[in-house]
């Protein structure tokens, strides 16, 4: 039903003088577009006073698509309150921390915890869902819009927190213990006494603040189940998602997509010349941590096709091939259906200058050329890619809850949890190596190489099952910061890496916050590498050292070691190291596992492997403004030109290959 | 009545002892001051509480003036509502975005939209019209003082945009159309639904935000009316002016202007050596602009006396001959009277360290003596230049529409539209050409070169205006985002420049958002300059290329052309090209149209010529730390010196001449 | 009672398991601790709710200390109001300027103007102090904790401020008059008009700003007695102190100081590397200021014992030796009794990472064993040290009204009051002299040099205090930005430096604020110095200069003058010269009254001197990562060590010598 491999675009008919709609689909028609989402923001059209529902302009455009063979995804549109609602019930609207409201104007202007937006926001679900059932042109639903962190402060929110904190700790003096609040006279003696964190400092208890965001990350869930417990019951048939946008979020993508079909994702990769270096290996980040999502394929809900713009500078236009190169990037990690925002940029509205496929003349130009390319080939390819997917034996460990803990108290200058993860995923991605990222909490099995960076909340369910992957023949990484916490954010009386101490076989004696500053880190060869960031000072309980601070009070002291743990290993790095190190150190692994990579790949160019039933599929995709040559192996069939590869293989600027393994 | 050619000062009686007045007054009759303005903050003093009006000390004062034969404007107080006033009617203070309420304290305190401080400005205004209309000493009237933006927030703003809107749409469905609200659930359902626009995002409708300015724009208009018309009533013989501050402002001073004799400018040029390079040139635009508001000569109400402080560390103080030099620019660009701001440097309150002419210590010094021998040189040539004016042959269109739409969506990183217009006059100004600057709106007649940037906000009127220009023999250069969007900021469904596109005979194929990255464009010449901002790929359709991208992947492709339109041309610039490439089109333009101008001016040396029944005069500025040099055509008679000047004419730092021509 | 020279540490028993408090006491005892600081944040533990006392568990606690013969300092908690006291007493709150309120969460959430935080504030010191008045093992108190400026907007705060100026002023006549408020239109006809300075502008009349400042000071010296009054009465054999944190303040700590038996400091010396230059400097001179509050040797409250961290990224760890040498420089510096902070890092609250001697594992390391060695080494020499203090010939003079004055009206780019006062210092500890740093108002006897920087706000008793001072022989040093203004903010109608005219026998002309710019004085031996911040023309009327400006229009003009008055001499410095001309100055000034100093100190080494009837001790500290030699001009016998040094000293990085003179 989600699992083809095939374009779409997102389409606003509301928008656009009705005279406009069939010239517009039978283009995409044309074109080779197969699938379209509409209707997500378009509550004031559909209910345009409270109760009054007009949905025959929508049958219109979908009886269209429809008869254009192109099929239809709708979202709920309840990221956009329509003006009768907000200002009948007020109740709708977010308060910020300092009492303001966070009036209407842009979209996500509701508060989760709202009666009035559940009752409402239920109502026109139910009336989509019912009317639109049995439409042989609708497929599935797309949840509300881009779902973020609000971080309301009504009094709706303070109830339903204090319940959320009843229904964990049942009574105040757990609270008070489990969140330590005795320093600094933060105790409760009365429930009405606890609130949301209002405004006068952003300092407050940590125990307190990552409930809050757990509160929150709940109330998203439950906010989101209310819609789709109503569209399993009317439209069995259909799929379910959502759109999540960009990475790090701060709320809990893994929590709130539980109870959905597939995941999807609103991918803008940045077009300035300047971002070259970085923009594919953050992208490619992006793709691998929406896969690991429902750890299987996913749907780019929105994809570039145009500069974006609006609430700041435009971007630049993208580069000849961008658009096309960027969309194989999705598919060649894991992404079936691409759906491109948007078929022709808005003439009115907050959303003007984030360019569509088409301009706002109305004229396809270069862009759009560049589009119809892409469908042709994804409509030739799609059958052999369908059911395939990626096999990866490498991942590392991703989590919502240590990305809050660690902001809500920073450790050191510099120090980012999601650059950090970042940088190692840059390093596998560099050696052409498939990676998954994967929930903290996931099953394990089939991975040979485990990174699990700052795991600074723990329990012993995680440590203990992190050492029985080691125990297996697993290897795993750790970092510093790792085991400081319980998972009430309290901090452990033992040393570090407190539950992980066994595990890694080491003890941190001491650590220095160091920071944005440079220090240095000498492996067994002798060869020096920059570090930063943070140093603990090891001791090995049962590892062997192999990097030794180069300098500071603690030069010669072990900074990096390694633990023989049954039949696998454990590696301990107690200081940030830079990405060269962990080439070398991910090398040795891949020797030693027989991991399976692409050697000598330049610099933004990109492997990846799907596989299934109907073969393996090596992707090669140079994400740069310079013509590239990656050495073949072998020959291989090209999937894209029918030709066979062999030897040098010639990249043009954003040039595409998929070659048959 | 107020074209006289001579130096006033500010003066605040209600500042000193009683005792002093006479002995001021007395100076400034010997110092050759001529004219003062007064009481524009002395509403505390003029009804100390509700009803009680004391003019009996400002008679005296007054009277004191007259007795020495200097005049007097007078200012309307209502910029400093009184405490009284604020305390007993709230609405008087303006509410922010988040409900914070602009407390007194400083400053412009009032909403222009408040019953309250209509009825009390009316009735202190009419007090003040009807007492001081037959007084000898008594010339004209300031209305209120700075007029700026405040951005109100409260209930009445609230009305006065419905009733407003509900003025210009008359439905809701108008609104909704012409607004295109559909987009995000925008749509109004309800009148009560419609509000300024309150705090949560910046990010709303660009057509409502548009609005919403214009609305602002006539709340001070028809503040300033119930003023004018009171005036107009009680002193039939009296002049009306304001007092406008900097630029650029988003309050649109045309439109305020509408109804005043003459406008009136607050000139402070940066003294700080570091900005000697920009300050007479923002200087020079800033006058251009002032005097492009009523399209004839006008005074300045505060003139630079001493170092500026108070809300900011203190400037520098003005290098010997920085005050006379600055003042005779004024004069050189249409100023006629010149009002100092301030007598002496006041010891209370706020502004106790923005300098007047005296110090606090109340010994004149190095300042005074310089303003001494400005006034003798003012009042022996006033005389000479009274009635004379500047009639340039180049103009360039501003608009406040376009500032306020292109602040609402910033279009590319470093583009400005105000900043563009600087780069533009100040290229014109270093080839000594003389150059107005008027409202878009305004007639043509009379001008050879007309340079429109940016006309992003374009309806079918200007565009046939500007053809009639270009057909009956002018040169217009347009700029790129020109013809993007209707009035109503809605963006036009063709290719740009839209309804410029017969004019200019070119299409824009596709634009790229360049920002602050440096490209460049090569000239029929082969010679290379540098562009950013934005990029538009042209494609001539009866102009012919004159410049072409130098580099991207469009290099080759036109980035200037030139259309022959009737007798006329029209240049289209896609790109902005730095500054010395406006010099070579506009020298061309020079030689073409036969335009006056200086050639071979040095860096910070200003030239503008004065003409009038009296006779013609070239005013020479050294604005500069340096002695410059400036080479005559041929002799001349020295104004200042009454002798002979020719050849190599040496300016000393911060030097003036005058010559007769 | 509180002179004894010992080290102690801030303890917390509420925050750990009773099981751990005799450990804790064993250990403490066994290192050779002292004294504890304990409950100034325990109000929640002593009254859970609203009148239940709960102090059993704190009798355990220091029924314990007075076991192992550790004495007690009881801090009353009102820094921190419970939840049950915010939550039913919602006056507790401040307010801040835009009606915001400050929610618990952090320290510090209290009106010191609440009748409610007055009144359950002095019921809970009462009963701490009647219940341990007899305890043998407390000594004394510590009000609340690091009182600072909360500049709270309640209607609690406007009426207390009315009956303030009420107070001060009587009429609003005088309030107008005395404040300049008919500026601007800001005359009082009413009280009720009169407010704190609320929202909008922060621009507002620069005396009533001042006056405001001046009456939050006594709010908290009000709040503080209430406290001081009842512990005098239920405890007088115990001592009363207030730790208060870091320079600049706000809060003027003499007047907050005037009824406490003894200042007191939180001292946290910056642990990074890269500020290694100016920490030993700026730390010295904190406890100058310190020891200057009372005019005798003080204590530290709180001294730095790990990383600080938690509201930013955590500092640096420690050097080896940095907390010992700290520790040391405060004893060199008149502090006798030094207590760390803390005991034990939390392991709950928002405090967790400001680090405790011992870590969060519980497990004592290297900054542990730092500690016991400076146990040992201060038990060792504390009989010897105790009577003993600092007597220099040196003094700055020091004002909060200066600085607050200046803070509400910067003169120039870069000019900082304190930062001044900096340089000052740095060059005077540079040079191995003792300094002291004294409230401007207090008499000046016994000293030979007096720096009395920016006397901005002065009047005839301070200036004729200055000219007795300089008459009687004193060398006394003045700066430009004095005599500006009367008490009341306003400005002066005289030459500069107004009342300090005569003594300095010089007329300022004129000024420039050159700001951040760098300009030259030249002095008389033809050696140029930078200067910037600020440039007075002077005119020397008895002076001799002695440095002329260097560039600029007033290249040649005096720049800094000395003049005979008396049996002394008057420097007058016009500008900011760099700090080798204060070297240059002081060193010739040295050897002229030959003031005690310590010459060829290396970078980061500092001297300084303790006497008493036990003898007189040198301390030489090498504050610095690098190892340092001193040159001893004789032998001396080492306190530390009981053997004679001579010749070259070496000092080890954070090397700490202690010599018998």
């Amino acid at each position: 039903m989600y699992n083809q491999v095939q374009i779409g675009v997102d389409y606003y008919p509301e928008h656009w003088d009705e005279s406009l709609w069939e010239t517009d689909i039978r283009l995409m028609k044309q074109t080779g577009v197969k699938v379209v989402r509409v209707a997500e923001f378009a509550w004031s059209r559909l209910e345009p006073t409270d109760g009054d529902f007009q949905l025959a302009w929508l049958d219109r455009v979908i009886d269209l698509f429809h008869q254009y063979g192109i099929q239809v995804v709708i979202g709920t549109p309840t990221a956009t309150p329509p003006r009768w609602l907000t200002t009948n019930y007020s109740d709708v609207l977010p308060v910020f921390a300092d009492g303001r409201i966070f009036h209407p104007g842009v979209r996500g202007h509701r508060c989760y915890n709202s009666p009035s937006l559940r009752e409402y926001g239920s109502r026109i679900t139910r009336k989509l869902g019912q009317h639109y059932s049995a439409h042989p042109a609708v497929i599935g639903w797309q949840t509300d819009n881009e779902f973020s962190m609000i971080d309301c402060h009504c009094e709706n929110c303070n109830d339903a927190f204090r319940n959320w904190v009843k229904e964990k700790y049942e009574s105040l003096e757990v609270v008070n213990r489990e969140w330590g609040t005795v320093v600094w006279s933060g105790e409760y003696s009365a429930w009405n006494e606890l609130t949301v964190p209002l405004g006068g400092s952003p300092h407050q208890n940590p125990s307190f603040l990552l409930d809050f965001q757990r509160f929150q990350w709940d109330a998203v869930v439950v906010f989101q189940k209310s819609q789709i417990d109503i569209l399993r019951s009317t439209c069995p048939r259909h799929f379910i998602t959502h759109n999540f946008h960009s990475y790090p979020q701060r709320l809990d993508l893994y929590a709130v997509s539980a109870e959905l079909d597939v995941a999807a994702f609103d991918y803008y990769p940045n077009t300035s010349p300047l971002k070259q270096e970085t923009t594919p290996y953050s992208g490619a980040l992006s793709l691998d941590l929406t896969r690991g999502i429902k750890r299987r394929n996913f749907w780019i809900m929105e994809q570039l096709s145009g500069s974006p713009g609006c609430w700041m500078p435009m971007w630049r236009a993208p580069y000849p091939g961008f658009i096309r190169a960027y969309a194989w990037q999705t598919i060649a990690r894991g992404a079936d259906t691409v759906v491109h925002f948007r078929w022709r940029s808005a003439v009115a509205g907050a959303e003007q200058y984030w360019h569509g496929l088409i301009d706002h003349s109305n004229v396809p130009g270069r862009r759009f050329a560049e589009f119809s390319q892409l469908c042709s080939e994804v409509n030739a390819l799609g059958g052999r890619l369908e059911g395939t997917t990626l096999n990866n034996e490498v991942a590392i460990l991703h989590s919502y809850e240590q990305l809050a803990a660690l902001h809500i108290q920073p450790q050191a200058e510099g120090m980012d949890y999601y650059e950090n993860i970042k940088q190692y995923h840059r390093a596998i991605t560099k050696l052409g190596m498939g990676c998954d990222v994967i929930e903290w909490k996931q099953p394990l099995d089939g991975y040979k190489v485990i990174i699990a960076p700052s795991l600074y909340l723990l329990d012993e369910e995680t440590a203990c099952r992190l050492e029985d992957f080691a125990a297996a023949g697993g290897t795993l990484i750790i970092t510093n910061r790792s085991g400081v916490k319980n998972m009430n954010n309290i901090g452990v009386m033992q040393p570090l890496p407190g539950l992980l101490s066994h595990a890694a076989g080491v003890r941190v004696d001491e650590y220095d916050p160091i920071g944005s500053e440079m220090h240095t880190v000498v492996d067994a060869e002798g060869q020096t590498y920059t570090c930063s960031q943070w140093s603990d000072l090891l001791t090995p309980t049962t590892a062997e050292p192999i990097a030794w601070y180069g300098d500071d009070f603690y030069a010669g002291i072990p900074a990096v070691t390694v633990n023989v743990f049954g039949q696998g290993e454990v590696y301990y790095l107690g200081t940030h190291v830079e990405e060269s190190y962990w080439s070398v150190l991910l090398t040795n692994m891949a020797e030693k596992h027989k991991l399976m990579h692409f050697a000598g790949l330049p610099d933004g160019v990109q492997a990846s492997v799907r596989t299934g039933e109907s073969g393996t599929f090596l992707f090669l995709l140079n994400l740069d403004r310079k013509p590239q040559t990656v050495q073949l192996a072998r020959d291989y069939n090209s999937l894209l030109s029918g030709t066979l590869r062999s030897g040098q293989l010639a990249l043009e600027p954003y040039g595409v290959e998929i070659l048959e393994m």
